[in-house]
């Protein structure tokens, strides 16, 4: 359901890297391997661990009533705790089972977006979920207490309208315990920006309506096929680009589709926060990702792409346009705009999907490096294996990069500072 | 109102581009004073020239009983043609002053935002306006079909509701002339992203109740400033990105307010669009810009900045909190999340700057260049003098590159592959 076509060799003939050699993938193959055997980040075991469709299932079922009435789910929580779902969310809302519910998120301190967000529901019909490892996030505990102030959330009749998801042990699972919350744990050792196929995502995606087991199916599927040997473009693309990081510092992702926004917004922490780090060596390494939607931002970054510093790949997303045969351009000519005729009676669909041709190989014309995944259909199971193909490539890039992928030591010395100067 | 501070020597004490010349300053300024003077692009004149004004003005006396039940207006228009009506709004849509009318765009050939934009809206309570330097933009003039053909808008009981901006002598000026289309023309010397200070961005943001004489004597005040040597900031900070260009070759701009999502879009386009170029030595040139938003990408791209690749520069925006009191973090103190109580009874804005502060200071002892805009409060005049300083530097900078700041030939041959393809 997922293409996947890289086209780095083409254009760059001189570079042994876009064909890594058997050995090269075989290494990278095995620190990942290890990576799973140790157990040093727990995202690898969520596929095969049904815990998250357990916890999510169990919880529809004995709140069946209480969450039939609901009209509004609103996410507590920021970066990794959101994110993914947003991103999710944001794919398969076309989905006939989505249900009805709106999905609003709490994550910004900025005073204008609180009073915007809440300022749209009632308490009767809403559903507040606090998502953060620790609790300790400023953003997040403030905006719990702000919800539990505003809502009065800690009398016993209102209490079914907040349930927290959090680290095992952490002092927001103690806070919940302490105050009869509904709570669900996940493993210490799943990194917010790895966690959407943990219950962080599965529940809330689960009571939005969407088939949470065939997600989790799609990424299991491509994460066996990734560590039975069968997916080894993921290696080699991961190869390609972390040894190339000082010739294309910069990695886009081209996403031609609206719906790949918040995805994209995903991609961009992933990517980022995972590769941005000080080496084993003691060194500064990273690549800077970047997000683009086409057409849109054809008129805004292209220019730079073909015409400025060569420091860039390209990966395009794309949707196969069979999906939408409306709304089409009219078969309509205007005088003094008949140049543009040439676009009529086809369906906008088409168009998009032929600019992204298009736009691709004027990039590939520069001897940019870029690649392509193609999706059938949008559906979860492909995006189950979007995010998995995503989460195995930053794992593969940040081992060949000698880094510890899987935490964020640099935005530490902020936070120890906000609290200083208040 | 604007207060701009930098922060490039003081961490980059071997670097004489902190400090630039007498000389160099002088050598930059006479470039931009001589692509005023040679007339080299038209946004220059627009601060001086009450056209867009005027045209605006007398449209609204003109169709003072009709525009009175327009609930919609509908920008048709990409690129420079949207994005920075769209960072305006943004910026000043708490005015009292603005009206209860939504502004939306059909800019994208995504068939998924066209059907969700026009199921919004009834055609007798929306005016669209077609934006286009040439109106041969396969995204606008397909768009324009759709809507002409859609609501019939050729008939003449439906004329009023289309109204065209564009070049003069263009095909779609020529369009709009042959079917008795209200339109207004702009000097083809103006470029899409330096026109909102046109017709393109005054009319549309008059309509939505904006005092656009007050923006234009805030982007006045600031460019006559400039050019009588009393901006010499804007002289500095250009020598220090462009003759950095190799050291630093990505900007930043991490603006701390949701309402700058927009703005922070028009800037990439500006920076990216008018930077990445093939210089008059053949060599393909540019800085590349990335957008934040504090506090919420602090949890996604902070990471990256402080301990990935020294290769960025970060330019912040802020508000003054004075103007937020509300709403206010609770004094609330939660069992084992007490640690967060340091926020207790402080206002979400004061936070929010706060974070600002704790960032920019922890970027600055990374020994990253930073600087610092600080707006004191969001309306028309404060953040005209946002957008033309921001030109201006864009104007600079290119400028030192030896680049024609102005055009954008490397989108062409996609526009050719296209039509070829079909």
């Amino acid at each position: 359901m997922l293409n996947f076509t890289h086209f780095f060799d083409k254009n760059n003939y001189d570079n042994k890297l876009a064909k890594p050699s058997k050995e090269a993938l075989d290494n990278v193959f095995s620190l990942i391997k290890q990576e799973k055997t140790l157990n040093k980040t727990g995202y690898y075991s969520l596929v095969h661990d049904y815990k998250a469709l357990e916890d999510s299932l169990s919880f529809l079922k004995k709140h069946k009533n209480f969450l039939e009435t609901i009209k509004n789910i609103v996410i507590i929580g920021i970066g990794g705790s959101s994110l993914g779902i947003k991103a999710i969310d944001g794919m398969l809302k076309h989905l006939p089972r989505r249900k009805n519910i709106k999905l609003r998120f709490l994550e910004h301190t900025d005073p204008i977006e609180i009073q915007k967000t809440l300022n749209k529901i009632q308490l009767t019909q809403t559903l507040f979920i606090a998502i953060s490892k620790s609790g300790t996030t400023i953003e997040t505990s403030s905006l719990l207490k702000f919800v539990i102030h505003k809502y009065k959330l800690l009398t016993p009749h209102n209490k079914k309208h907040l349930i927290i998801i959090t680290d095992q042990d952490s002092p927001l699972s103690l806070f919940a315990k302490e105050y009869h919350f509904d709570f669900f744990e996940i493993d210490q050792n799943i990194g917010g920006r790895f966690s959407v196929l943990s219950t962080i995502g599965i529940l809330p995606l689960t009571l939005l309506g969407y088939d949470t087991k065939e997600l989790l199916e799609g990424a299991k599927k491509f994460q066996d096929n990734f560590f039975e040997r069968k997916e080894e473009h993921v290696l080699q693309k991961a190869i390609f680009l972390a040894k190339n990081k000082e010739r294309y510092p910069i990695n886009i992702l081209f996403s031609y589709s609206s719906v790949f926004k918040n995805f994209n917004a995903w991609y961009v922490q992933l990517w980022g926060e995972s590769l941005g780090k000080i080496d084993i060596y003691g060194k500064k390494v990273g690549l800077t990702p970047i997000s683009l939607i086409g057409s849109i931002d054809q008129h805004s970054f292209l220019q730079l792409i073909t015409q400025g510093v060569m420091d860039k790949t390209v990966t395009f997303i794309s949707l196969d346009q069979a999906n939408y045969t409306k709304p089409k351009i009219p078969k309509l000519s205007l005088k003094y705009l008949e140049s543009t005729d040439f676009v009529n009676n086809t369906s906008f669909a088409k168009l998009l999907s032929t600019q992204q041709i298009a736009t691709m190989q004027t990039i590939q014309n520069e001897n940019i490096p870029t690649d392509h995944i193609e999706i059938n259909e949008l559906c979860e199971r492909s995006v189950g294996t979007l995010i998995i193909y995503f989460e195995l490539l930053t794992s593969a890039a940040g081992a060949i990069l000698n880094i510890n992928t899987y935490n964020q030591p640099g935005v530490e010395f902020g936070k120890i500072l906000l609290k200083k100067m208040f």
